[in-house]
């Protein structure tokens, strides 16, 4: 293999690569810390990147001259560490039959050993049954407003995602939880191929990639999948990933529909004070009581040893005063991804899940278990 | 003791506080995490900030309205993570009777436990009888020059600073080494008061702290010291250190008189050059070896099972070929601080240690030991 490319290009495909590849350097699969660039037949001014940690690939076409047709498999870390300290515009990339990578950039010259391409996991892009057309933004945004809510850790695997299903009236509906929270947004789409009793759990990795390189896509994403894998396809990058094995626990009865009191609170002035409040504890979910009365929203953390912290802002609220307390990420997290000035908080009493949603858009919602406050 | 201060002051001046105290939550020294405020006799529109971890302490002063004198010590890392989340402009400290500490800024309250501040170790400028005055910029430049190359670890307690004495044509003489390589700037001073055949060993820790807020000395630091303490003394904030005990090792006889091979290289190109080349190295300190042959310099690095790199730059040298290694670390890291267009190499041969220093300023010198390049 003989081919030219921008250096700039090559070396942001690469960073994309980096994320997908295996960086574990106690890992029992080494073939996995590489990626691969390949020539595609009938294509004469793009090549295909490619990289897979099993669970996850990425495939990018990056513009190219070629000058002789092939296929290379090498280091990824490698590669990237050096080529992002390259200064020069262009880049050749050549392979002997020795399997040695040489790549050279203005007056430097680099040569690399290399595996062959034979023992690298090939990903396929299939067509897959079921489909879904969204446009980039819409995705980003039903990504933003749902991925906080997923499990990190690897305590419940089907929690470790987020759940796609379709509604009745043909919308997409995108749902996470970890037990403690939920966030739910619906989005229409585009063009939608999704029997309404399926849902499929999308792993939390390929949902954060995705979001990374987001504008890579172009306008639209493909979202297409059956019951074992899912592809997001734009116009130069593709990921597939194995989605999550097990049932996503049904939610509905959770989310509570006859919370009548209905408070409005400007979510940058709420943000600051939760910051404020929370701000002496040093536990990592920092709990805070929120007293709620007419048109004044006092927020208290704990009453600890190392000292107290009060604060209070202006909100809209009619009913009796009532007290609620929480763990003041939750609510950070939530009002960090809504967009509009104010939101909307709906409870029923001190113990009751309480909705967080925007005062102008009803497709999001967020619903948090209260937390009992002693003090 | 009650007090209203600017809370960007406030916040500014706990960052540096923060600095300084001993943040090892496992500290046997838990009066340590503290600080003091105190107002000061006939002074009403300041109030004095200090913290010490013993060996080194931050005296600074900050404008305040002063409604009740007093003085108070209180956790500065508590006190820290809540004002950086404060909003408003104003902030005013109250302290009560029962050792408790009111801060409220805007809507916000906060009560925090507090100390006696008599067990808190004062901090006590002094009367000095040497001292040296020297501009901030001045200043700046000989820290960044030679802190480099003081020891970071604590296997030579002695070179884990930089030496400051006279030189006989009265100038200060700021020098550093780790056993590998030195570097030593010369440089004038506004006033100087300081025995011609004394040395004392500057911390670390000063320096970098001293570094890091120069620009609050305002115009001109006055440096004052004996044998056993130092201090920096602007106009609105002073250090004071322990100096380092033990003797510099002289390092006049590594110092090389009679490298005759002179090679100038333009320092970004180089800089460049060593990066590329170096970026293959998994090792810290990243050998490289220098082919240096009339007008042009070969470098490459070590021929390795994972790879090797080469690159060329153009260079002025008229001599003979010869080749020398080094840690491009150690190189890196001198040619960052250099500030000129160009750089002269000073060497003898390939086992001979290497001056490094600017091509316009004859005020610096780095000396680097070579490495002994096997490939």
């Amino acid at each position: 293999m003989e081919i030219n490319l921008k250096r700039e290009a090559f070396s942001s495909t690469l960073q994309n690569i980096n994320s997908v590849v295996d960086k574990s350097t106690s890992s029992n699969k080494p073939i996995l810390s590489n990626f691969v660039i390949r020539t595609m037949e009938g294509e004469v001014s793009k090549v295909e990147f490619s990289s897979t940690d099993y669970e996850l690939s990425l495939v990018e076409q990056v513009e190219a001259e070629i000058t002789e047709p092939g296929s290379i498999c090498v280091n990824a870390k490698k590669v990237f560490d050096i080529v992002k300290e390259l200064q020069d515009e262009d880049v050749k990339i050549r392979s002997t039959e020795q399997l040695w990578i040489h790549i050279t950039c203005g007056s430097s010259e680099m040569r690399l050993p290399s595996v062959e391409v034979g023992l690298y996991p090939q990903t396929v892009l299939e067509e897959l049954p079921q489909s879904v057309t969204i446009s980039v933004d819409d995705l980003k945004q039903c990504i933003d407003m749902t991925l906080f809510a997923a499990i990190t850790n690897e305590s419940r695997r089907n929690l470790m995602g987020v759940c796609l299903s379709s509604t009745s009236d043909q919308q997409t509906r995108w749902l996470s939880t970890d037990g403690h929270r939920l966030a739910q947004i619906l989005k229409s789409v585009d063009d939608m191929n999704f029997s309404e009793d399926q849902e499929v759990i999308v792993p939390r990795k390929v949902l954060t990639e995705v979001r990374r390189v987001a504008d890579l896509f172009g306008q639209k994403v493909v979202i297409s999948f059956n019951e074992r894998v899912m592809q997001f396809t734009g116009s130069r990058i593709s990921f597939k990933t194995r989605l999550i094995e097990g049932k996503f626990p049904n939610c509905d009865p959770i989310i509570p529909k006859d919370n009548t009191k209905q408070i409005i609170v400007n979510r940058e002035s709420f943000i600051n004070s939760l910051r404020i409040v929370s701000s002496i504890s040093s536990e990592k979910l920092r709990p805070v009581k929120l007293l709620i009365s007419q048109g004044v929203l006092k927020l208290e953390s704990e009453k600890a040893d190392y000292g107290e912290v009060v604060d209070e802002i202006e909100i809209g609220y009619e009913g009796d005063p009532f007290q609620i307390g929480f763990n003041s990420r939750y609510l950070l997290d939530v009002l960090n991804v809504i967009e509009s000035e104010d939101i909307k908080l709906e409870s029923k009493n001190s113990m009751s899940p309480t909705i967080i949603k925007s005062t102008v858009d009803e497709s999001f919602l967020s619903v948090i278990m209260p937390l009992r406050v002693e003090w």
